[in-house]
């Protein structure tokens, strides 16, 4: 029998990998529809993290082929109300629990936003999963499994703070070579400093006061930043560690003082 | 050239991912038959550890579709008889080594049990695996690459103790989000109580005393004991770590006494 | 739409798993080249840590099939020079940075290696890395995507001393079940030894004075020495862990003393 090209499904979850949810999850959605291509998109959540899993999730999404289904499973046990969205963007599908974390990814939300319906207190979460992902893979409308969202969770990020002089952003994500992101988008930073030199100040360090645009830009062992390939800018040390030696963590404040 | 479906292979392991021994292993597989569909089941098993490689299995293959092929990796390096089962079950099939694993899974074994032949002392279990997992794939009978299984390795699971008003069971799996699963099953609970009401005990916390049916069903940070979906009673804590919390750990004991 | 058999691309990478650089470079490969199967091979390489990547790669790609694309992303984001290797050599295909890790992995390099062009600084790696697999997935030539390499980065792993009756090793690699491989090779140990009887030390423990062929070729407990599958000298204890038992870290000498 010839197959047809398998529709990708990206997992998002705080599941961890040395457990049983995970694999349950996985076994449901194969059962659910023949021809699925699951790829781990990221199981390291911590429990109930909708913030970095949302921050995760926006960063990767967009580099997906047309037609992935995203399915996102992070903090949807203990919802109280128990809601499941179904969204279709830019032509690929996202699925996952109505408790904020499409807010967080989308802000507004997309106008094709659906309510999963047709399930019932009892049903397991991989089930109500696999069921809202084999109807997405075989191509059947939204409609068919719920309705238009008329209101859902909001979740509101951090966002910066503006003076005519300066940005006062948060270290939003530390990322596995250390380098840390901040929630200054390029956007905002040419909007407010207008093509001004700047210093940029975290915790007690010196401040840095030019953009580079590689890490070794400096030489080994300095401290830069730089906008990253999402426009978010960045704090790194070629070759090294940032947020360790700099004993920077998350939530911390960044100030960029733009100069006149 | 036209592709058929892909075959289903599931894989459970005490390797680890930090090391060579799991790329090893999926190369051998993807070479020894093309258009396989590997699944990480679960690589995280603390070496040696069959009871929990067992436990996450059992809770898991069940949601996997037909014609699923499911390779056991775990303890298998030390077997001094060095012998491997293959076993067909409910339309599924299962391959692994012969040292109690597949007795914690199924209890009594599946009667299409076979033991794996035609391999030398030198191959290593990387190329076992594969031959074995090819054969399965193309769907070839086993006995073309073993003998009917007359007797093989055994290995008990605790059981609870159980008295007229009372069953005394012990934790067998603390999940990631820190819930307490324990070898009490509903059928149990339901033989011995005949729907009286009960006290359960756990450490030194306060009993608890009644089940819910969704975390939620308790005010966030109460305790609460619940039969998760495969019917095993769990112990958690409503948006809590039960375990930490509660200082829980691997085989203590839990108490349910029915009140007369 | 019937699909073509896929083409299987192995990931090694020291990205980890919890961040979104991973992610991103899936939703890449897998937006470049519709019917890639994307196999994780290994994303624990501590950060920029290209001698182990080569040691668990080494260990792992000769198990694949042919036309088998590996990518391997281990410390490029910090190269200066930018340059980046496809290789064909064995009818394996091997993309990644031009750092070294090539020679560690080869040794000499392969006549087929090539230098990527066609990018721009600006060019994410991911960009870089989705261009290149798509163009060998769809088994176009390399010269429409580089030039031969006339030179490369290299870059020499630690070689064992020799004399008439000793050979003198570094501990290369120390596994999850804490077995710890050198890098003296069954071939070596043959040319110096001719046959003969042998001690083997390793920090402070008693020498151990003849080879087993499996684990349980001793006692339980019992520290051995072992030529594994690849030919490499290998110190493990029976159902024990070897390097924490005995103290033993990565680059520990180990010394084999032949008698007379």
């Amino acid at each position: 029998m010839a197959a047809t090209t398998p529709v990708i499904v990206t997992l998002t979850t705080d599941f961890g990998r040395e457990d049983f949810h995970l694999p349950r999850l996985k076994g449901s959605l194969l059962s659910a529809h023949q021809g699925l291509q699951l790829v781990d998109l990221n199981h390291e959540i911590p429990p109930y993290d909708i913030v970095r899993a949302a921050f995760v999730f926006k960063r990767s999404w967009v580099h997906y082929p047309e037609g992935t289904i995203h399915l996102i499973s992070v903090n949807d046990y203990y919802q109280p109300r128990g809601r499941f969205l179904a969204i279709r963007h830019e032509r690929q599908y996202f699925i996952g629990p109505d408790n904020g974390i499409f807010s967080l990814i989308f802000g507004k939300l997309p106008s094709e936003t659906f309510v999963l319906d047709g399930y019932t207190k009892k049903d397991a979460l991989s089930t109500i999963y696999g069921r809202a992902v084999a109807h997405v893979a075989r191509q059947k409308p939204f409609l068919e499994i719920g309705l238009p969202a008329t209101k859902f969770s909001e979740r509101l990020a951090f966002q910066p703070v503006i003076g005519p002089n300066y940005i006062r952003g948060t270290v939003v994500f530390i990322d596995r070579f250390d380098n840390v992101t901040t929630n200054i988008t390029r956007e905002l930073f040419e909007d407010v400093g207008h093509g001004r030199g700047f210093q940029l100040l975290i915790k007690r360090m010196s401040p840095i006061d030019g953009l580079s645009f590689r890490y070794h830009d400096v030489p080994e062992g300095e401290p830069l930043c730089r906008f990253d390939h999402d426009g978010f800018l960045e704090v790194a040390i070629n070759l090294g560690r940032a947020a360790t030696l700099l004993s920077i963590q998350l939530e911390d404040m960044v100030q960029v003082e733009f100069v006149n």
